[in-house]
């Protein structure tokens, strides 16, 4: 176990940049459109940089709760600002570190809804709104969510901003509620990562924050990862990536007994009934293709599942959409890592017996790393003898067309789905003509889904209070929370918190009978208001 | 495997009750109070019932989608009807098979509480708050939390109404989501659930629901029960019991995917100031010795665990407390069980060094069931050195006294402690003399607790909105909910439910446009109202 050479970045580790401790080589990220190295190596920390981070993400805890929540909100602000600031060079920084292209993806959109989320979690930590304040006045019994402690959060490979585990929405979400967070970056983007660290260290010095709010750790080992989810110093796991990952962190945080926020695996299955096709072929040709083929398909609500009646219009939705994927030319996949595992996944389809329609074909090796856009096809009895293979995940450009023989088949093909982020449902809008299939389909499909869309493909995540970037496992770990809408996702990192009989001078903010902000929502005897508590019983008494 | 012969009583699944299949023998409950037999045979069940009870939740489940939560609510008020009008045959068969007494504790307080909290949760699923309907109008994104499926239900010894797998608390919340609920009784008041599940059954009928809302079985083996969780019909858990039944549930719960609600052990530290002690040490001891004695010691909020900082009043107050120990008959415990248990506990923690003040011994097997007022006494070093062992759960008339040093060695202590259902600080109120240590002490155990309490003792958990029965692990499984306490438990045996660009027509209720009783709280556009949406922007789209 070795300090990393100089020449290897360091992680930031209680508020300095330290050497790595570290005893396997460094790595580099890969440019996806060359598929060669770039600049830049970055340290695999070992045990003795994940102990740190413990000890002093567990200190910056107890710092922090004499922290008021404006300071997390100047904080949020002040970083949300320094990232607007330098969005050209984070774009132009991340779509080496991608292949995801500067405009209009990375600097029209996703850094804008990076900065816009950073606001939102400002927004909630001052207004405290995501905690539900809730006050029972005659027994003096009050309660609210709170901080639970230090959180990890794993970033995954397909949004570099968006969802980066020191600037995303789970890091905003965990620490908006009060808790200092262990970022773990995706190691294929560590320079977007470390630019972004660089501004987060700046605005949390600004801001005055214990020096432990934000550690960041660029790599490390699996087991270490499952040793520091089981370390009772951390409170909680948000994580965004793959199902074998993190099946293996939630088993660890499950077997401590500690609450964990996953986001997996999802095939986002799209329902489109005949009417649809009758009134708006089109249309709907052109909102699957551009759904699945943008960002080359690497998006978790990616229509990766689609299912339709057989029939005349069917085969013409079929060859439109064929006509438009053979067309097209395949878009750079985020790694070569990315490329394989969308290989296996067609590989593992096609072999259960789904027919190519276009695409398919081994991994390849050249650059830039890409795969062919991909359409299988099966009928709806195939997909029933086999649904589990038929429902492998393909991230990626690709999707699966299933042709069910009528409703009923919809109906039991539904039935036999995993949990899913999204589900959606086309229908026939001028005319009543799908109401009856819609109502049979509908009440299955809802079950299965976190979000459930009406005619629009399911890629296009709103960061809105409605919002649930959400699902059933294996989706996510808890069908009851979001990724992505504040203030419900803020929810996520917290621990409710009663006090009983507790006097006025000994609650937090949120629950003494003066309204903290003037207009922070509080649910007091029953309703919702915004007003302070009328008396005062607990001085009184 | 079979039908259990004619006088074991029958289970009830899908709507009728029939003979169970077994291939145990059938057990009678033990009236603790004389150690003997009571009438009345009951079946363990085998596979087969558990089975049926699956297939048919299920199918009451796709049924229960198109029941109205009126309907829900109607059944709920109609059972706490039922319930409240033969409160005087309920408490006097519960007398007999929990040695808990008439009166005052089943008659008028168990009771009345679980009529209340049956009507709680039928107004829940009327009005639908629990579900945080939230719409955002300009983007016509809508979400709620919604039924997530069956949900099993275990009930625990210690309240035979209150939280009865098919009548308390659990069961209410359940419900109230909309859900069907398969009851697993205790065995240690068959008779008394029985009557419960008969009257149920009348409310159902009455009620028109789905045959299948309600099952109930009265035991199963453990490796059946592990295996049900398991099962792809079964969506949640809700659970009241000892900590090694929970773990195994809740880990076949997680294996699965699964959300499960546990609520396990729990010592409830107190720490007692000195200030506390002089300004008033009779009420202390008096609070003390209630909270501990009372129904036996047999709450999950019994103060098990005393902090005090050494020194005269406390050798004042230990020998007050241990007068009133000594003076007190010991009451009736549950079952046999729990005197073992009892015994154990007190053993393990007498064996690694506490004093035994007053009690203790071994179980014996004498009638009634019982064990002698037991305190126990360590200093604040000896717990620091196993707090382990020391934080043992003695469930009953037991309380392990530790003498701190000083706060300096109350902070350690606290910080040494698992998570538990509550916390309490008794500190001076006149004067500001313990204000500095209050401060001191509170942040830490504050995080460490669901529910923080200001000088009074824990035990007495009020059915309100701002409750938090709950804790961090392994007081419960989640430390965001709360099993006590409308709407917010109810929102345990939901998932959360998002509706993206869907139509008017195919939202629930409880999202559409007009607010479906008037005065259903919702967030809309970031205010919490009980409007209308202002416009359709769905509709007129």
């Amino acid at each position: 176990m070795n300090p990393t050479p100089p020449h290897v970045y360091p992680v930031w580790l209680d508020g300095q940049w330290r050497a790595a401790q570290s005893s396997s080589p460094p790595f580099q990220a890969i440019n996806p459109r060359t598929d060669e190295a770039l600049p830049g190596s970055f340290p695999v920390s070992a045990w003795q940089d994940l102990e740190l981070a413990l000890a002093s993400a567990a200190r910056a805890f107890e710092e922090l709760r004499n922290v008021p929540r404006e300071q997390l909100a100047r904080f949020l602000t002040d970083y949300a600002d320094r990232i607007e600031h330098d969005a050209e060079t984070l774009a132009s920084t991340a779509t080496l570190e991608t292949g995801l292209p500067v405009a209009p993806r990375l600097r029209e959109v996703e850094i804008p809804r990076t900065v816009n989320q950073l606001r939102q979690a400002a927004g909630a930590a001052a207004d405290g709104n995501w905690a539900l304040p809730t006050i029972d006045t005659a027994n003096n019994i009050r309660s609210c969510h709170a901080a639970i402690g230090p959180v990890v959060v794993f970033g995954p490979n397909n949004f570099p901003f968006a969802y980066n585990a020191i600037a995303g929405g789970d890091f905003a979400s965990a620490i908006a509620a009060g808790n200092p967070v262990i970022a773990k970056s995706h190691p294929a983007h560590p320079t977007t990562t470390r630019l972004l660290a660089e501004r987060c260290a700046a605005a949390m010095a600004a801001a005055g924050l214990p020096a432990a709010t934000v550690q960041l750790l660029y790599h490390f080992a699996s087991a270490d990862g499952l040793r520091m989810m089981a370390d009772p110093r951390v409170a909680s796991l948000g994580f965004t990536g793959s199902r074998h990952a993190g099946v293996a962190l939630k088993a660890a945080c499950d077997a401590a007994g500690k609450p964990s926020y996953l986001e997996m695996s999802s095939v986002n299955p799209v329902v489109i009934l005949p009417g649809a096709l009758a009134e708006r072929l089109d249309d709907v040709v052109e909102k699957f293709c551009t759904s699945c083929l943008m960002a080359t398909g690497q998006f978790c609500t990616n229509p990766g599942l689609v299912i339709l009646t057989e029939g005349e219009r069917t085969e013409q939705f079929i060859q439109r959409v064929q006509e438009r994927f053979s067309a097209a030319p395949p878009g750079v996949l985020l790694t070569a890592g990315v490329r394989e595992s969308l290989a296996a996944g067609v590989a593992k389809v096609v072999g259960a017996g789904a027919r190519v329609m276009t695409g398919g074909g081994a991994a390849g090796s050249n650059a830039p790393v890409s795969f062919p856009n991909t359409l299988l096809r099966i009928s709806g009895s195939e997909f029933l003898e086999n649904p589990a293979t038929f429902q492998t995940e393909m991230f990626g450009n690709a999707s699966l067309f299933v042709i069910a023989r009528d409703t009923k088949q919809i109906v039991e093909i539904v039935r036999s789905l995993e949990g899913n982020l999204t589900g959606t449902i086309f229908s026939a809008q001028s005319s009543g003509v799908d109401e009856v299939d819609y109502a049979r389909v509908a009440p299955h499909l809802r079950q299965r889904v976190g979000r459930f869309n009406d005619d629009k493909m399911p890629t296009g995540v709103i960061v809105t209070a409605a919002m649930n970037h959400g699902g059933p496992y294996p989706a996510t770990g808890h069908p009851g929370f979001t990724a992505v809408g504040f203030p419900a996702c803020v929810r996520r990192f917290s621990m409710l918190q009663c006090y009983d009989g507790v006097r006025q001078e000994h609650l937090p903010p949120l629950l003494q009978n003066k309204n903290p902000t003037g207009k922070t929502w509080r649910l007091i005897d029953g309703g919702w208001t915004q007003a302070d508590v009328p008396s005062a019983p607990a001085a009184t008494a």
